[in-house]
């Protein structure tokens, strides 16, 4: 098993001094540790991020706490950096403290200073509480380097470990707490979930397979054997073995409307060429870039069966929607993985074959642990990158590096979180070009796999949400049984606004309705939820999309260096983008452009 | 034109998490942006200098606001520095949030972190409204130069680049956001207004003539053709041509006294050996300054002309009342500029003889702009000299700075804002008895030079207030046609304590009185005003004056460098005190000692 890197210690130490009565909800005395950034937040009260404010009086403090963990997340603050905390209470009743309980949950061991103020209003009447922090973010020492690489999810760590190989001293700033990104393994019980990036394959995933056999993973064929449940709109709530048409055998009219559009699809896919692909019949791809899937599909005469297919396809791929993305940007995506077919295809060659018993996140963990000791920091989001004569200056949260080159590994969309000096225009135009799907994960477990017993796969799809489709992803050996849902593209919003609870039971529901007429469906023993949209540093999940137009104007820009800057990260991958291997792949791309811009590739 | 060096960036960075309601108002979360210095502020009333309080609530947040920018302004931040704002609004109502429009304009495009407080009450009944603000300044990293300069006003600037010249590195900490100390030009419309020193000549005046030529500027000569206007009590409203006597001709009794007391003034004046008043006749100077100008005038038998007219001066050339500094002290600062009559001459070897149409401070910005790159550091005020062994340990807002010799250019009442380490017992005994004067400037656009039109100067002499005197500062190549007002000595302070508005309007009635009898006043397209007085660095305007019995005590002090810090400003000159020739020869002194001390000067 790899071990993930160790959380950077705290910017505040807090103490009581001698001879005080002392509380055991805060402490009296906080102070900084060395040189630290200081974070301040603005008073965070109850509202949800659309605006509304829940009634009930726990819910606005859970909420608020929610907020100024949002606002400590983005300055690479955690709870251990709080070195003080004020709130303000409406209604405050000293024999029934509430807060109290959703506040100790919230600081976990930590005991920053904190004054608690009772008042009569806030400064909206629906505000019942308030808090505002102030944390201390311990600093490294300013370091020169040869590159920085901004980001530790697969491309940047790829990028890191290759150029360190190649002599190159480096330092990985990451702004989250752990390193990579979208892989994340989640322990549970004596098991592992992914409640990110799940799949590679043996064959055209060349380079996540060597990761493996590397890092000595243990690695899961997908389950195809049984059938798969077809909700209302794709078969009509049926059953069928893996790999037939999900569609209705009864109505034959619509089976060849899907075969065709899919032999269309999949015919014009293949002809597109990845490494360039507006380049040739320019005419063409001019065309299928001014206009969205959807309405390239309504063009072909696509029916009902057909677009509810490809919403599921566009859903579980991207988390958006048909009618969100440019025709061209979807037929260069499934191209890049082989064509429509392969990517969406679970058995060999596919792109969703073998699961890693170890998680995911093992690939990450592994390539931070080939890293020179030091090399990587966590919780230090990058907020500027200064060009300077003869390299660039970092600014992050925890500390300020210089280097020759730097390497950019975050979401296209997210660049929009740093400020370049000088400013780069077309990246900026392109981050706002892009947008990210809605994606989440809920992985229900249960003592056994009911649906095997059922002649089942556990797969399923769905038009109609809140999941579009379901995989099977127990590991036996570990006595894991689980079906991973995932809640994608438009039917995810409205699921995503629920309060935890609902969400639970939106999914279970789900299941039972799905699943209850052909297999005896267990109650679940726990459930794990990922919602990527929610995510500070990603902004949803899996791959940055285009709209019409955008895909012509700006692919070229997608992986161009911009002075001393170079940019990876899987959407600038040629192959297996939005996936482990387009985000390797990328990474690889990024350090070789660093080498030979400083003339230190190996000829 | 003279470019103005650029003020130093935030040390705040203001963000908003994603995925959180935002407001247009503030930002969520604000972190310090490398090493900083951290500020914070008590909370701030509307309670006006003289401790009274106003009524009106929108005033209360005005003034409230105005002493938090000054708490701001005395630790070097700026309004961009602010990381968190905390409000406190006694009678709260969410539906009108009057503190919002004057807050927006306080912040401009900043919006740091903020929680509004509604509270039932404050510290004292009358307090409506409290602001509270936490800062962070960013850090230069330590440096050793050779000569820390403090102030970029005129002399400080002078020193620094004749230091440089000598091959010397040099560091000037200057404490505004702009260089030139009390040279501060405006743009207004077209054209420049000086709201500070305005006036050079081209005969004795020789350092301010040659950079005159050396930056370009050009000259206007002061315009004295025409007839001024006199109050009552100074030859009871009436006009007489510029060059005459102001006083009434139809009282010949007083016209022989007030030529009478002037005569002995000046003669006594021309007597004063100014490299060192007080050692010839000692006991003649150790009289004339045992007692204040008032004293003596009154003693020669002065009547009530003479000293109405003579106040007058002390008051338009040093903000005081006769009764305020010691007639020595008088004596020997009209005599640097060559006596009285020609310090206070506005024709050919005078002291106001010619203006500079690019505006003074452009002769602080030339200076500036001759420094070598990064040698200035803005909105750095210095709180603490350490003399050190080897040289002087220099604190700063923005930085600490170590260096061989300091050169200290700030006016002598302010040493007092400077911790000197070991103390400097004699240094702040003359700091304690030095004053500066109340020196205010309006000057009031026309669109016309309508006094022209009518035979007059635009020149006007009142010993009544709110002015004592007003003179012409058009500038015709720009369309440019303005009477500056000058509010001095003991009518300017009631004066200054009025709100803007009455102040406007106390000057506009007074000039219509004035000059309504002989001339169509036009009104006003627009004023500019400076309260000297008023502002944390300079505390008062021109020159420091000092009291009976301090001038034979502290005039050995006032240029004695003490250790390794020497020190600088018109007041130490020998020649043109509070004028900028005098700043500049001061400056060139301070370099000369500072070369000689390291053995640096070309012999």
């Amino acid at each position: 098993m790899v071990q993930p890197p160790p959380k950077p210690s705290s910017g505040a130490v807090k103490f009581n001094p001698f001879n005080i009565r002392t509380s055991p909800f805060y402490s009296h005395v906080a102070h900084t540790n060395g040189p630290c950034t200081i974070v301040t937040t603005a008073g965070q009260i109850g509202a949800r991020a659309d605006g509304s404010v829940p009634a009930d009086p726990v819910e606005q403090i859970e909420q608020a706490l929610e907020n100024l963990r949002k606002c400590l997340e983005a300055a690479g603050a955690g709870v251990q950096d709080i070195m003080k905390l004020t709130y303000y209470i409406v209604n405050y009743d000293s024999k029934n403290p509430r807060h109290r309980p959703i506040l100790m949950k919230f600081l976990g061991d930590h005991r920053p200073g904190s004054t608690l103020v009772p008042v009569e209003k806030l400064a909206a009447p629906e505000f019942l509480f308030e808090i505002e922090a102030t944390a201390a973010i311990p600093q490294y020492p300013t370091e020169r380097v040869d590159v920085v690489v901004v980001g530790a999810g697969l491309s940047g760590l790829t990028a890191a470990v290759e150029l360190q190989k190649a002599g190159l001293s480096v330092k990985v700033l990451e702004a989250r707490d752990r390193v990579g990104g979208k892989t994340w393994s989640r322990s549970v019980q004596s098991s592992v979930c992914d409640v990110g990036a799940a799949w590679i394959n043996d064959t055209n995933q060349s380079k996540m397979y060597t990761l493996a056999k590397r890092f000595g993973l243990d690695l899961i064929m997908q389950n195809t054997s049984g059938s798969i449940v077809c909700d209302e709109g794709i078969g009509s709530h049926k059953t069928h073995p893996y790999g037939q048409l999900n569609a209705d055998t009864t109505d034959q009219a619509e089976i060849d409307d899907i075969l065709r559009i899919r032999d269309i699809f999949e015919q014009t896919c293949q002809k597109i060429d990845i490494s360039d692909p507006v380049a040739q019949d320019q005419k063409l791809r001019t065309k299928l870039d001014s206009i969205t899937f959807e309405q390239w599909l309504k063009s072909l005469g696509a029916g009902r069966g057909a677009l509810n297919a490809l919403s599921v396809g566009t859903r579980a791929m991207l988390g958006v929607e048909p009618s969100e993305l440019s025709a061209l940007y979807f037929l260069d995506y499934c191209k890049s993985g082989g064509g429509y077919m392969q990517m969406r295809s679970d058995s060999k060659d596919g792109g969703q074959y073998l699961r890693i018993k170890q998680g995911t996140q093992s690939f990450s963990n592994g390539l931070a642990e080939e890293l020179s000791p030091g090399s990587l920091v966590l919780m230090s989001p990058v907020r500027k990158i200064e060009q300077i004569p003869g390299g660039a200056k970092v600014v992050s949260a925890r500390g300020v590096f210089e280097a020759s080159r730097v390497i950019v590994s975050v979401p296209t969309p997210l660049y929009q979180e740093i400020v370049f000096d000088p400013p780069l225009p077309e990246k900026d135009a392109l981050s706002k070009a892009t947008k990210l799907g809605d994606y989440g994960k809920m992985i229900v477990f249960y003592r056994t796999p009911w649906w095997r017993k059922h002649g089942l796969t556990g797969m399923s799809q769905s038009s109609q949400g809140p999941f579009g489709v379901t995989r099977d992803t127990s590991v036996h050996d570990d006595g894991h049984y689980s079906l991973t849902c995932f809640m994608v593209g438009g039917p995810a919003r409205d699921w995503a606004s629920l309060y935890p609870e609902k969400r639970k039971n939106a999914v279970t529901h789900k299941i039972q309705q799905l699943f209850g007429s052909f297999a005896g469906v267990e109650e679940p023993i726990h459930v794990e939820e990922q919602i990527w949209r929610n995510e500070q540093w990603s902004q949803g999940c899996p791959c940055p999309v285009m709209g019409p137009g955008d895909f012509t104007k700006f692919q070229h820009v997608l992986r161009a260096p911009a002075g001393r800057i170079h940019f990876v990260g899987t959407e600038t991958a040629y192959e297996w983008k939005g996936y482990m291997e387009g985000a390797v792949r990328s990474g690889e791309r990024g350090a070789q452009e660093v080498l030979l811009s400083l003339n230190k590739a190996k000829m």
